[in-house]
């Protein structure tokens, strides 16, 4: 049974796509919405991102059946504490954080007594803000959901179904579990991609419009993920900082494997190594998750 | 003055892509074309890669007036080799190699008395081999020339002409520099996919297919330039090994800046680092190496 009403709190590209989304897939769904940015309000009015655009958070999750907060993962103690008194006793809070092990135990301390079912839907863009939403991001992506231990089960299968409604494959695990799968699929290639990023404007024997002319090589895809939303990625890192570093330092000690053979003039280990990343390519492919059209297939979301 | 006859050495992605620029905008231009591989010369021939698709090397570059070698940089002495017999005195010899520096003294040793012009179209995708190829590939793409210091100047001015009218813009530079400047925009990053997707085929607490599922949070753009061709990418570090590693420890310098905000919890230079690189994302966009569009405009080119 799908939601009668549903809140949004954070109307930037992930709480906006949702908006527009249950308008599409679940018309008979009322949506409410707000956001701390009195601009952010004014154009999510605008574009009727949901139905009614509150000026307060308190009035936006009066009656709401389903919260989502969609803001960083380092303003959710703050939404949480500005929506604590006016949720309904039967409403199910959930978030759409790209980390969920502080954000769970977070929402359950802010919340007593209310039912937390924290998610993060594994799609976005390197855009953000209200403008930055549409309705079919979430089409044919996975969404993770990660209830705590003793969350009720049939309020774990409705928000499961409320995502698949918006075209989204559900997973569900353990909110630890989730932090390390993130920490290597989208952590770290971000980590990497903003850091290679920098090194690159900065060189001393290599200026700053050579790298730009000449991206073409390799460089132009790193820089998209590297203009994602610096707020939005601090946070990240500040909410999953063991299962980064663990991850960053196995790669750390692959890449001083590369070092060595590229050192030593080792053709062989490279050979093999360049061989068996194809494979994984060939498979994420195959499963939809990326495409072998020149536009990745980027162009069916559109 | 355009080329009367132009003659490729290896007929996979570049040197195909070139036979079938040359037969679009410079329709006057006869062109020959050979590959050690008899499956690959076959294919060629079915799709009209070179007007003559010949069964061996002296008789593809016989009365050429330019011979260009198209074959992985560590397959470019053999290359030169099975040519040098036949090269007409008054020809121009030059090659697409990614690494230019080696190339470059190997060629103009190999081949004494004849003209040596090396360049690099920075232009390409992760597929290889003779179906890859295509007309469009250098529109709008840098091609980098690296004249050796004592080269005829009209003759570089003729090599330039030749790929603008294949639809590339030119810059000429000195080979060595041309070797950190890819190695930048280019090898690191192909370098530092690989390795990336290396790490995470062989996580024990992810599981391969879980890496596959949640790809789309960063990971698939990686595992597309880490899907290139073994064979290019092994001789090109082995071809610009100092380069690379330069530019690697730069690269490593600064990833261990950022291990540390992480591990302290330093927000503030987080977000600096994350707010820096956006600009040069814009600069690349601006400057039509890449594009906002979903699609990046790739799907211009096909
Ligand atoms: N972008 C992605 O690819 C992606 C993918 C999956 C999940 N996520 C997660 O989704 C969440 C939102 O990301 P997004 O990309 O949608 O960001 P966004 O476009 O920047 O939207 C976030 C919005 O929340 C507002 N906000 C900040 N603090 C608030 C508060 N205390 N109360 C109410 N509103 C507040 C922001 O206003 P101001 O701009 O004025 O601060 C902004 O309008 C994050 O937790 C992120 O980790 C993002
Ligand atoms: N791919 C890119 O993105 C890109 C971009 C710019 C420049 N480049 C450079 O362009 C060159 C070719 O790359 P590509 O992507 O076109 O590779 P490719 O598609 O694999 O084509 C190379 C062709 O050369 C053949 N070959 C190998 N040794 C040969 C020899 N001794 N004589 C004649 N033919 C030989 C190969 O046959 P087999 O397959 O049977 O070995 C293959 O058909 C490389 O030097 C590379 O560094 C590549």
């Amino acid at each position: 049974m799908s939601y009668r009403h549903v809140a949004i709190i954070g109307l930037g590209l992930i709480g906006g796509s949702i908006g527009l989304a249950v308008r599409e897939d679940l018309p008979d769904t009322k949506t409410t919405g707000w956001d701390i940015d009195p601009a952010v309000r004014r154009r999510a009015r605008e574009r009727g991102l949901t139905d009614t655009v509150c000026e307060d958070a308190g009035e936006a999750v009066r009656g709401a059946d389903l919260v989502i907060l969609c803001v960083p993962v380092g303003a959710m103690p703050a939404a949480a504490a500005a929506i604590a008194a006016d949720l309904s006793p039967e409403c199910v809070v959930s978030d759409v954080g790209s980390s969920k092990r502080t954000i769970t135990d977070m929402l359950v301390d802010a919340l007593p007594g209310f039912t937390v079912i924290p998610a993060h839907p594994v799609a976005g863009t390197e855009h953000s803000g209200p403008d930055a939403g549409f309705s079919m991001l979430f089409h044919q992506r996975w969404c993770i959901v990660t209830p705590p231990a003793d969350a009720d089960r049939a309020q774990v299968a409705r928000l499961v179904d409320f995502w698949e409604s918006l075209g989204a494959m559900v997973e569900t695990m353990d909110a630890d579990h989730h932090d390390k799968v993130l920490a290597v699929t989208s952590h770290i290639p971000h980590l990497i991609a903003y850091t290679i990023v920098g090194t690159a404007s900065d060189m001393e024997t290599v200026t700053r419009s050579e790298v730009i002319k000449y991206s073409a090589g390799g460089f132009r895809d790193f820089t998209r993920i590297a203009a994602s939303d610096p707020t939005m990625w601090r946070d990240v890192f500040l909410n999953n900082k063991d299962a980064v570093l663990e991850m960053l330092d196995t790669f750390l000690t692959d890449l001083a494997l590369m070092r060595e053979a590229i050192r030593a003039g080792d053709g062989q280990t490279m050979f093999d190594t360049f061989s068996r990343t194809r494979a994984i390519r060939r498979s994420i492919v195959a499963l939809g998750q990326d495409d072998a059209r020149p536009d990745f297939g980027r162009g069916d979301h559109k």
